[in-house]
C-alpha cells in the first residue's frame, strides 16, 4: 500500500477503506510516512470530504494509536463534557458540579491553554494549593468520592491527533467536518465515559462559523458515538462575544463560584443550566429538559452544587477558603478601566480580540513554555445589546506588566463595535443535537 | 506575509499575488517554508487553479530562484525543443541536426534518464569518446562551429523546479495544468532561446490523457512564452505506443542515424520533420508549415543534416566511424527473439511496460546511481496497426544480464494487445498550437 496512491484516491474523490486509514494513521504516528504526504493527503480531505463510515474508521484508528481510559472503577453512570473552546468558556468549572449533585460521575482530563483561550487547568492551578497531577487510582478515588475530578492527562490518549492537529493547524486544513469530529470524538470515546455532552460554539471566533454546518458537525459526532456505543448529545451555542464577563484565570474561577452562589452572569448561568439539563436528559436520569432543569435548579439553590465544588476543591488539595471568600484571590499591581466613548448600544464584542487582550495581560500562554499570572485578565461590565453613555466604564483591565496600558486600551477598544439604534444579544442556546435529530431552540431559550 | 495564510487564500479559490507568489518560492528555495506547507498549499492549487497571471508570476519566481542562460554570444537565431518525453522519444538526435542544417542555433542543456524513460545524455555517451562535460565556453564555440551542441547543466537552472517536482511527485500533485507548465517554461526560458518548440505527447502513458487537456496546457505555455517575450510553438503529438522501433541507448542512436540517412521508421521520421518544419515556421525562416517541409526534406535527402550531425559528433569528441558504419556498436551477450502467439493484427504496445522491459535489461536507471549498459534495449518489429501471423518475431530484446529471459518475456508480451479485425495506427502529429491557436491536424498528416 502505498501512499501517494491513497492521496491520489482521495485526490480522485474516492472513499478510503478502514485498511488503508489504519495504514496511514500508524505510518504517521510511527514516523514512516512523513509530514508533507499526510498534509496534502488532509488538503484533498478538505476538499474531497470523507464519509461517514470513513470519518467512524479515521476515530477508531487514532483512538487505537494510543491509550484507552478504564472507567470500569467507577460506581455509577459516567459522564464527559467537552467545549468546542471560547473566551471565558469556564462551563467546566460550574457544570461539573452541577452534574456530579445530580449523580453523575466525571472523571475529566483537561488541557492547558496555549493563545487566546484559557485551559481549565490553569483556571484550577490559580486556586492555592490546588493539584491537577492526580494520578489514574488518586483520580478514580476522587470521582468516587466527590463525584468529580478533573486532572491533566495521565495516559497517553490519541497520540494520532496531536500530531495531526499541529500539522493541520499549519497547514490550513483544521476546518474539515470529518476531521474536526474524528479530533473530538477520538479523545472523548479514549476518555472511557459512556455519556458524552458536547458544546459546539457558532459565531465568527469559532471553528463553526453557521449553523448548518454546526448541526452537520453535531450529527456526525453523534453517529460516531453510536459507533462506538457511546451516548452523545451536542449543544449548539452562540458565540459572537466572550461568555459571561470574566476573562482570565482567577477571575473565572470567582465567576464560575459566583453562578454557583446563584449570582454569575445571565449567558453563562443560562449555559451551564442547560448543558446540565441536557446532559441529564441523555443520560436518562430525567425524560425531558424540562425535568432537567428543575433539577438543576433545585441542586443551584440547595447550594448542593456549591457544595460539591468545594469538596472537588479540598479533595485535590486546594484552599477551599478561597472559594468561601473570593475576595482573597489576588489581584494585579495595575487595573485600568475602560471608558465608553459616546453614548449608543453595543452591537458586538470580538471574542477573539478580547482574548488577545487577555494574553497579553499576561493571563494566557504565548508559547508552551510561557509563565501565566493567574490573576490578570479582564472583567467585562457591558455585553452586546447594552445600552451605554459616553463616559460609563465598558470594563476593567487587569495586569502586572508594565509599561502596556495604550497596547490594553487599543486592543481592547477595538474589539467593540457601537450602534446608534438599539442592538439585541444573540440567545445563548441556539439547538440540541442528539438521536432524534436537531432541535431549534432560538425561540424557546435565551433573552 | 503568512504561509498559513496564503494556503488558505488559494484554498477558498483566491488568487496570490506576484509578492505572494514571489514569497512562497523564494521561502521553499531558501528552505524557510517547510515542504508540509508547500504540498498542502500544492494540493490546493491542484484543486482551485491558478489563472494566467499566477501561472507567469509562478513561472518567473521559478527563473529567478537560479542563473539564467545568456546566448547573446550566439550567432544567428537561437531555438530550443523540449518534449514532454515518452519511451523511444529520442527526437532531439535526428532533430538537432536538421534545426542546424537549416540554419538555426540550438545550445541544448540536456538530461539523463531515469525510471522507464530514456535520457538523450545517455545515448551520446554510448558513442564511444563522446564528452557531455562542456565548459560554457566549450558550449558556445561548438554551437558557433556546428550549429548545435548538447551537454549537461553548466548552470543552476531553476532551482525551485527541482525541489517543487520533487514533492510534487511524492505527494501526488503533479498533474495540474498551471504547475505542469511553470515547470516546463521555467527551465526552457532559464536556459535562453528566444524560440521555443515543444512536443507535447498524449495517451495513456504520458502526462497529458485527452487532446482538450493538453491544448490547454500549450496556450498555457504559448501564453507564458509571450510574457517573457519568447516565441513558443507546441506540437501535440500521439504517444500510445513507444516512438520509432528502437529503445536503448545505442539502439536508438542507431535509428537516428539512419533516419539521418533516410532510412528511420515511418512515425519517427514524420515526427522530426514536422517538429523541424513548425520549428522554421515560428522562427520565421519560412512562411508556412509546407515550405518548412520542403525545406527539411532538402537537408535530409542532401545528407546535409547527416553531416551536420557528424560534425556535432565529432565536435564533442565522438568517434565519428561509428555514425558511418553503425554496426561497430558493440551488441549484447544475449538477444531474445520475442514471437507472435496468433495470427491478428495489433491494437496497442502499451509504452510504458516496453519502457520497464527496456529498464529490465539494463538499458535505464532504476536510481540515480544505477549503471547503465548502451547496448541493451529493445528493437519492434511491429508496431500497432501491423497485420500479424503466428511464428512472426514481434521484436528482439538485447541484453547482458543473466537469467532474466523469463521475466522480460513476460513484460514484453504483457505489453502487447492483439485483435481478431484490421486496427489503424492512430496519427504521430495531433496539432499545432502557437500564437495564431490551435490547428487540429489529424486530418492532414499522418497514415
Amino acid at each position: 500500500m502505498r501512499v501517494y496512491d491513497l492521496i491520489t484516491k482521495k485526490k480522485h474523490g474516492e472513499k478510503l477503506s478502514k485498511d488503508e486509514i489504519n495504514h496511514i494513521i500508524e505510518g504517521y504516528v510511527s514516523g514512516d510516512i512523513p509530514d508533507y504526504q499526510i498534509s496534502s493527503l488532509l488538503m484533498a480531505i478538505y476538499f474531497q470530504g470523507m464519509d461517514l463510515e470513513e470519518t467512524i474508521n479515521l476515530t477508531e484508528a487514532m483512538i487505537n494509536s494510543g491509550d484507552v481510559v478504564d472507567l470500569s472503577h467507577v460506581e455509577g453512570i459516567t459522564a464527559d463534557k467537552h467545549s468546542t473552546g471560547g473566551v471565558g468558556d469556564k462551563t467546566s468549572l460550574a457544570l461539573l458540579p452541577l452534574m456530579a449533585s445530580c449523580g453523575l460521575k466525571v472523571s475529566k482530563m483537561s488541557g492547558r491553554g496555549l493563545g487566546h483561550t484559557g485551559g481549565t487547568l490553569d483556571k484550577l492551578e490559580s486556586i492555592p494549593g490546588f493539584n491537577i497531577n492526580l494520578s489514574k487510582e488518586e483520580m478514580s478515588s476522587v470521582v468516587n468520592s466527590v463525584g468529580f475530578a478533573i486532572a491533566g492527562q495521565t495516559a497517553n490518549l490519541v497520540p494520532a491527533d496531536k500530531k495531526l492537529y499541529a500539522l493541520r493547524d499549519v497547514t490550513a486544513t483544521v476546518d474539515n467536518m470529518s476531521l474536526i469530529a474524528s479530533s473530538i470524538m477520538s479523545k472523548k470515546i479514549a476518555s472511557g465515559a459512556d455519556n458524552i455532552m458536547l458544546d459546539v460554539k457558532i459565531g465568527s471566533g469559532a471553528f463553526m462559523k453557521d449553523i448548518g454546518h454546526a448541526v452537520e458537525l453535531a450529527e456526525t459526532m453523534v453517529s460516531i458515538g453510536r459507533g462506538f456505543n457511546r451516548n452523545v448529545g451536542v449543544v449548539l451555542t452562540n458565540m459572537e462575544e466572550p461568555l459571561g464577563m470574566a476573562v482570565g484565570n482567577s477571575l473565572e474561577v470567582i465567576e464560575a463560584v459566583n453562578t454557583l452562589k446563584g449570582n454569575g452572569p445571565g449567558d453563562f448561568t443560562e449555559l451551564c443550566i442547560f448543558l446540565n439539563s441536557a446532559m441529564l436528559k441523555l443520560t436518562g436520569i430525567v425524560s425531558d429538559i424540562e425535568d432537567g432543569k428543575s433539577m438543576t435548579m433545585e441542586a443551584l439553590e440547595s447550594g448542593s452544587a456549591l457544595h460539591k465544588f468545594r469538596e472537588f476543591v479540598s479533595a485535590q488539595g486546594g484552599d477551599v477558603s478561597y472559594i468561601d471568600e473570593t475576595d482573597r484571590f489576588e489581584s494585579t499591581k495595575y487595573s485600568y478601566e475602560m471608558i465608553c466613548p459616546k453614548d449608543g448600544y453595543i452591537e458586538a464584542i470580538d471574542a477573539e480580540k478580547i482574548g488577545i487582550c487577555s494574553l497579553m495581560t499576561g493571563a494566557g500562554r504565548e508559547t508552551k513554555e510561557s509563565d501565566i499570572s493567574y490573576s490578570a485578565g479582564i472583567l467585562l461590565h457591558k455585553k452586546t445589546g447594552s445600552r451605554v453613555e459616553k463616559g460609563e466604564i465598558l470594563g476593567v483591565i487587569y495586569t502586572d506588566r508594565e509599561g502596556i496600558e495604550g497596547e490594553l486600551r487599543d486592543m481592547f477598544m477595538s474589539s467593540y463595535k457601537f450602534s446608534s439604534s438599539p442592538t439585541k444579544k444573540k440567545e445563548t442556546i441556539i439547538g440540541l443535537v442528539d438521536q432524534a435529530g436537531f432541535t431549534d431552540l432560538r425561540r424557546q431559550v435565551g433573552n
